[in-house]
């Protein structure tokens, strides 16, 4: 390498992550749409607007099991003047009832059934009397009900047309209820973005593979699959590829025309063996950055060719997840078009001093503790870019701005968090 | 049914909800173990305890690609007074270098590769000034280093034997980099516990059917079985019964043979066609309890047959989804030695007035704010227990106890959270 490479290389422009966030979102395309299985859909991301075809409830619904009535019969009853009501039908659940209510009857209804015409409130079961007279079946009320009282009014939750879920909202219990309350038995989702993975770096053994001297196991491949599904996508894992330019580079290439989005891990720093780093430089793409404002993850390389975004992350476990979480989950998250790609982010209250000195933005892993109302976010004991077995109890990530000096506990900061399932 | 089934209906014992947590537990029984591919595990639970097989990392590593030194040979530096060293090896990563450095010697070496004997500090390759001389390499530096500085000491995140991971553990990212990290490419998993589902009621249609009048789709089957996949089980659905108690109890029966746990939804309040609460009071099951002392889903049922369990939840959605979450999502957890079942409590602050009165203790389906680092839960606009279209937006539930008026907003309260992937 000559001087002027070197100089090149050590000579990043940084950007800030919000910059280059925005600067990745003008190539996130939504992707393919399919066809699914209402019960398949947990967790998939809608692919349309979904409006309420009717109103919600549909008919007037009663609340309780018990005897649907005209309120106003029932203003002047009491323990020591009971109304005795005849009971002129019986609706289970299901039924409708083809019996008017009118003054002097009263229908049993269970709850969740239609109740009749005429009727303005429903009796619950546990407060009535029955008996039968002359044949007929009579119900005696003992205290007065109001208008309304236990039935759901048509609409009460949703006229027709309200607007209910949103096209890339993430598909949960709820809105799987939501679904199936109004037919939607085949469910339009995005397709699930594809993302190749691997890693680079002579150093990495296979996972089943024994140790040797120096080197240690690709495990950043695997947390990244693993990432990739929480993001949404779906990760295919390619082989590792040793030191080796023109081997990246073909392999690179290959699963930019394969997949939807590629993902490496190693090989973007400084060093003479950052194949990544020389790769995003060459002709064959348009490099979008390769310095971030940040820490860990300075080096975070982005490119993009053909349209599709390359993500060169570093390979340090604690920089690889963090670069994971802050630029390739949103876009993996905007080709499903969801309206909050970005991981939430909260103010809390820093739980402990922080004492490294900072010149870019620092995202420490941390926990959240909840005490008496206030969040606190806790940072992780040690918090090197390079350590590994902090990211497993990480619930956020901390944001501390640069610093001249240590930040103290008790200072609002911005955590962003890491274990909502969306 | 004679007034003293009726009786017998009515004045059901209602527990709390803690109690009821605690009379299940003991019939939750670790499920089935298997041994599944690292990269299949992403929220899977682990099946045993992990320890360290050696410390990590396991040599001395480089932090920066650079010159790795003896600190003592730097005491003196300056930019004025720069200290030259020979060059004598070049380590990239996953090689050892066979060479010691001794004083005056340095060697070239790459982030993450093994730090040569006698060298006890790397300079970053920024910072210094390379030359040729008489054939050797050299290496200038101008400022001292500190011994240590760059190098990550064996052992510095685990050491051998240390326990990493705990039996029960949900596998994410962290997780995985962890067993990556030790070679543990086949993982000791619980077998997802296998959950059988089915609604009862003859207004139930089937969700691809047309609306019938006082009809409603069958939604709760498929909303639980996405509980169900989000507390770590495998759902199946099973077709729907109507009402009819001995067709009901044979399904259940079977059910209750081939999986690990039923779950119904509907049949379980004071009405007469509510079969599930006549069929955990038949002699072929062991009732645990049919009344919780809370709302929604006061009518929550659970029973036991040959050491499995039935939870016959309410047929309201909103009480269902409670009933769920509370009862069958801890006993999931339990079949996989989750050592924390439960849904995570948060205190949190009350947004808003909360006007209703309870008799029971009142889990309301709420959002979680959070302004400054104060938590807030935002009760959910309507959360009667039929309701179903507040689910969806529900972050949480919110504890309200026992009240006789208006619990005002700025109140404590304790919060249940519903979105965290455990």
């Amino acid at each position: 390498m000559n001087a002027s490479d070197q100089h090149h290389k050590f000579h990043r422009k940084a950007l800030q992550v919000a910059d280059a966030q925005r600067l990745i979102a003008n190539y996130i395309k939504p992707g393919t749409i399919e066809l699914i299985k209402l019960q398949d859909s947990h967790g998939r991301y809608l692919a349309e607007d979904v409006s309420a075809p009717h109103p919600f409830p549909r008919f007037r619904r009663s609340g309780m099991d018990g005897y649907a009535v005209k309120s106003a019969d029932t203003v002047d009853c009491s323990s020591s003047h009971m109304v005795w009501l005849e009971v002129i039908d019986e609706v289970p659940c299901g039924s409708v009832s083809h019996k008017s209510i009118i003054s002097g009857t009263a229908a049993r209804i269970m709850t969740g059934a239609a109740v009749p015409d005429g009727a303005d409130a429903v009796v619950m079961l546990e407060v009535v009397e029955v008996r039968s007279e002359g044949g007929k079946d009579l119900v005696g009320l003992k205290r007065p009900i109001e208008d309304g009282k236990n039935v759901t009014p048509i609409g009460l939750e949703l006229q027709e047309g309200d607007s209910i879920l949103r096209k890339g909202s993430r598909i949960d219990a709820g809105e799987i209820s939501v679904l199936a309350t109004f037919g939607v038995h085949q469910v339009k989702v995005y397709a699930k973005p594809r993302i190749a993975i691997f890693s680079t770096g002579s150093e990495l053994l296979a996972i089943d593979a024994p140790l040797e001297p120096g080197k240690i196991r690709n495990s950043n491949t695997y947390m990244v699959a693993s990432q990739v599904i929480k993001a949404g996508g779906e990760p295919f894992i390619l082989e590792a590829v040793m030191d080796d330019l023109e081997l990246a580079r073909i392999k690179v290439e290959k699963a930019l025309e394969e997949y939807d989005a590629v993902v490496t891990s190693g090989g973007v720093s400084v060093g003479d063996y950052d194949i990544m780093g020389d790769l995003v430089r060459s002709e064959n793409v348009d490099m979008l950055y390769n310095k971030i404002a940040m820490r860990p993850g300075s080096v975070t390389t982005a490119a993009v060719k053909n349209g599709k975004l390359l993500f060169a992350l570093s390979g340090n476990p604690g920089a690889c997840f963090v670069g994971f979480e802050l630029f390739v989950r949103p876009s993996i998250q905007g080709m499903m078009e969801s309206p909050e790609p970005y991981l939430k982010e909260w103010t809390a209250i820093l739980d402990q001093d922080y004492t490294k000195v900072n010149g870019f933005t620092r995202y420490v892993r941390g926990r959240i503790e909840v005490r008496e109302g206030l969040v606190y976010a806790v940072p992780a004991a040690i918090d090197e870019s390079s350590v590994m077995v902090t990211i497993k109890d990480s619930e956020c990530l901390i944001v501390i701005p640069p610093a001249k000096q240590t930040t103290p506990a008790g200072t609002k900061v911005k955590i962003v968090l890491l274990k909502e399932n969306v």
